[in-house]
């Protein structure tokens, strides 16, 4: 098995923590999308879509999709449950992962690749072609990773963690969401986040955070 | 148990042709979200977010997201399986799932959003305050639809469904997604996309399409 990684993107990170939460060591492939490697014709291969991470298994099956690589490796090593224990438990993970991907991943992803110089023309990802930035992407992104951090804030009341009382995937993809979002100069507000504050700082003092 | 619906969208869709497919019946409420139901104060308290659908179970939790739903019911009833049965299949079910979300849904949602009159002010779903349609991304939206609905005429070419062998969740997507994208009279293109074509037709013939 080898993971086809790239250090500095956020989905590939998501599935590094993952995999350190679980203790489990995989090979990794650096696939630099900042140099087109991803575009090259051995990767489009492995991907079509042209888009890391993504998991090759022994037999040669390539799983793309971050959690569809968490969902295999859970499968493999059950312990300790990241994705949820029993049904309802399952659910709840699944909706929260879920509303942190598209309250605060992909606003936080709208931000970054539609006001950075450097996605000048790759306002989308795995686009061989050229997508041009739209500006008015930034402003509605802003508007809706604060609604996120109000959502988080809310939920974190109440919650040792974005699921519940188990660290889940699901506080995987929100600290991410909030180091990427960093990249362009959004950060958590000091004045009313003040759960999210809390949460983070114990997220970003586990060992898997510097995976 | 109870699932808070709206006949006319998308998203709710996906969850009924999912329970048709299991042949498990739940009583439906209806939340007119073209009347703005789901930001009432009763319907907030079910979901923070305004959105439908949303199951409630017996115990008063609720479980939103559609694929978070999905998978409740799935792990309650497991036959027919619908995301997959080994770590493997479960993964590349969960992987084309995503892509048909990511690829299709997402663009289809973005194109529709953005181009109907009826959604003016409504560029994103769940936002009391109001969003402001962007044009700019009906264009991006239809250029990422045609090249979904080529992705999808190659895998279909070597397979059955758009997981594999087996009708699954992803089916279920891509098949609301095509009929979503009709509403902003994007059409799966005649040509060169047989194969869609092909399978779009026979999952129109299931009983759970008409869900």
């Amino acid at each position: 098995m080898r993971l086809f990684d790239f250090a500095l993107a956020p989905n590939p990170r998501r599935v590094r923590m993952f995999l350190a939460e679980k203790s489990v060591e995989i090979p990794l492939v650096q696939i630099n999308t900042r140099e087109r490697a991803q575009f090259d014709e051995s990767f489009v291969a492995i991907n079509p879509l042209s888009m890391v991470p993504v998991l090759e298994l022994d037999d040669g099956t390539c799983i793309a999709e971050s959690v569809a690589i968490c969902r295999y490796i859970e499968e493999l090593h059950p312990e300790p449950p990241l994705m949820g224990t029993d049904a309802k438990d399952k659910a709840i993970v699944e909706m929260w992962n879920r509303r942190v991907e598209f309250m605060g991943y992909a606003p936080a992803s709208e931000v970054v690749r539609n006001a950075l110089p450097m996605f000048e023309d790759r306002g989308l990802s795995g686009m061989p072609g050229g997508v041009p930035q739209i500006p008015a992407l930034v402003e509605r992104g802003k508007q809706s990773l604060g609604r996120f951090f109000a959502l988080l804030h809310r939920q974190l009341a109440d919650n040792s963690f974005v699921a519940g009382e188990a660290f889940t995937i699901a506080d995987i993809t929100a600290f991410v969401t909030i180091e990427f979002a960093k990249r362009a100069d959004v950060e958590v507000p000091e004045r009313g986040t003040e759960n999210v504050v809390r949460w983070h700082a114990e997220i970003a003092s586990r060992p898997s955070a510097a995976a």
